[in-house]
């Protein structure tokens, strides 16, 4: 194994560290190892629906890269693909609450669920109204190692990106809650593994794939996706992951989306583009318009090579929500 | 070699077809092959000096994904780690060309020295006025398999960047050339490679590095650094590279950077912000102020591991024109 890394027990504090020196326009942290998070620099805004989000460490900008006005209020990072303890959730959602409560955005792993629930309790106990609303956008399987259901993926970034920007026009929590929920129906992705990732403390890649061989579906933790088959073209390999995609979502004629193609992290971003590339054209096959896109990595598995595909279907009103401003450290346009 | 791929000889120009359509509201291409290069969206801008960039694919999002407002007007893509020849370079001179001359920001590889110097002799037949700056911020070494005297990598970023605000309030092209030039002598850089990378019309790695290996001073095409050592912490490797680049600059106490740590392409962020700790750390241990940051992929080895560390020297003039407002696809802020 070898990574830019100190003691593999550290990664996380000083990578935490590392960023909110690097943002400290927009980010800070709570300073506290035992309840780590990164919130907004300004604090919670006062009256404000605030909103948390959080999970493993290791999918890095998600989700301390989307903390900053018009996305997430705070983020709790938790060891390397390990969900963060009740203790950090709570002292994260007490700080974002501006008096209006506090939505919690949450991955769909049984670790996150369970101990994003027992967070909103104890919130609750501290006089902090919780709602939370539950990802899981991957199509790839039902039921998985880690999650009952659906695990939940890339379609994250958009959730937190259009419910940021209602929380940021002044919707209350009911109707915050309501426009993650709409996202979170209307969005769907799959993703692709080329080589598997090395958590730190483990020392040792997370599975084995042959030389010749890819994962479809795989998960963000490196849990096993659809099937294995040998390495294809990115033509073909983007038609899987878009067919699936697509008929999960009823994609028709007419359509308004967004197109996000994300990185798993150690992908060049040619590679991505020519992803990209043919998404786009099966879409504008299926008669659907392209509206908004985003290339990049937003959702990573550390050093993956590979790439997921998600889709949006956009209403007028989630439209202009992405379009609202947003200033974070991995997502920033008019603002 | 598994990538995300097609044909490995039309890498580049699907890439760039990905790439156009996904920001269509802020490049077009060419459009053609045998002079193929990216351009804003709404042509050459009246009498404002156009910046021309460009070098070998394969260092993405350098160069096109800084074309837009406020940094280049054009940038053209050769084949993978291969210059562009000069034709396309004269065309992409023609088109960025609003009747007040076109700025080459060229990275100093003999390659691209000698194919920008003849894009500019024929673009001046066709009456377009061209001065060049080359970038030389690699202080790893000097003189090495592609290049005379030190090799342009990641300051390259901030050249175009600070020029192109320059070019944008509407200084002439002597003015934005010394502009260019007083960045490139103000800024220097150094890389670490973890891992080789994967051309893919040669199909595989460019080197080779044991698993226990690692290359202080490595170039952007994996040529040969300063040496191997053995694989070191992150906190040793960063002390490795800015103690090179401080010393060469001659950081002095009082003094007010820029500091980006630069991605290879396959690094996850939770490492570079690792290496932006200990490096930001180190300057200040010099005395020095770490003003704006920038952290991620910038100037990449298509999926190498590792990182560059970057230095900019500021004065009151090259801060206020690294803030001016700029809206490409890999850098956005202020519009």
């Amino acid at each position: 194994m070898k990574k830019l890394i100190n003691d593999p027990q550290a990664v996380v504090a000083e990578s935490v560290e590392g960023f909110v020196a690097a943002h400290a326009d927009l980010v800070v942290s709570s300073g506290d190892e035992e309840k780590l998070f990164v919130s907004r620099a300004g604090g919670a805004v006062s009256g404000k629906v605030g909103l948390v989000s959080g999970g493993g460490s290791g999918h890095e900008p998600l989700h301390a890269g989307f903390v900053g006005l018009g996305m997430l209020d705070a983020a709790v990072p938790g060891a390397v693909f390990t969900s963060p303890t009740p203790d950090p959730i709570v002292a994260a959602t007490v700080a974002a609450d501006g008096g209006a409560g506090v939505l919690h955005i949450v991955k769909n792993y049984t670790g996150d669920v369970l101990n994003f629930e027992t967070a909103a309790e104890l919130a609750e106990l501290e006089d902090v109204t919780v709602t939370s609303v539950i990802v899981d956008d991957d199509v790839a399987v039902q039921d998985s190692l880690y999650t009952a259901g659906r695990r939940g993926v890339a379609g994250t970034v958009l959730v937190e990106k259009i419910a940021g920007a209602a929380a940021e026009r002044g919707d209350d929590l009911e109707a915050v809650a309501a426009i993650a929920t709409r996202v979170n129906e209307n969005v769907r992705s799959m993703g692709v593994a080329l080589t598997a990732c090395t958590v730190p403390h483990a020392g040792k890649p997370s599975f084995d794939l042959a030389e010749d061989e890819i994962e479809i579906g795989i998960g963000i933790h490196g849990e096993p996706g659809r099937e294995r088959i040998p390495a294809a073209s990115a033509d073909e390999i983007t038609e899987r992951l878009l067919t699936a995609v697509a008929d999960d979502l009823q994609v028709a004629s007419g359509d308004r989306l967004v197109l996000l193609v994300n990185g798993m992290g150690g992908t060049p971003a040619s590679e991505l583009y020519i992803v990209y590339r043919q998404a786009r054209a099966l879409l504008e096959q299926r008669g659907a318009s392209v509206e908004r896109s985003l290339v990049g990595n937003y959702v990573t598995s550390l050093e993956m090579q590979g790439a997921s595909v998600t889709v949006l279907r956009l209403d007028d009103e989630l439209l202009s929500l992405y379009d609202a401003p947003v200033h974070t450290a991995a997502l920033r346009w008019g603002a």
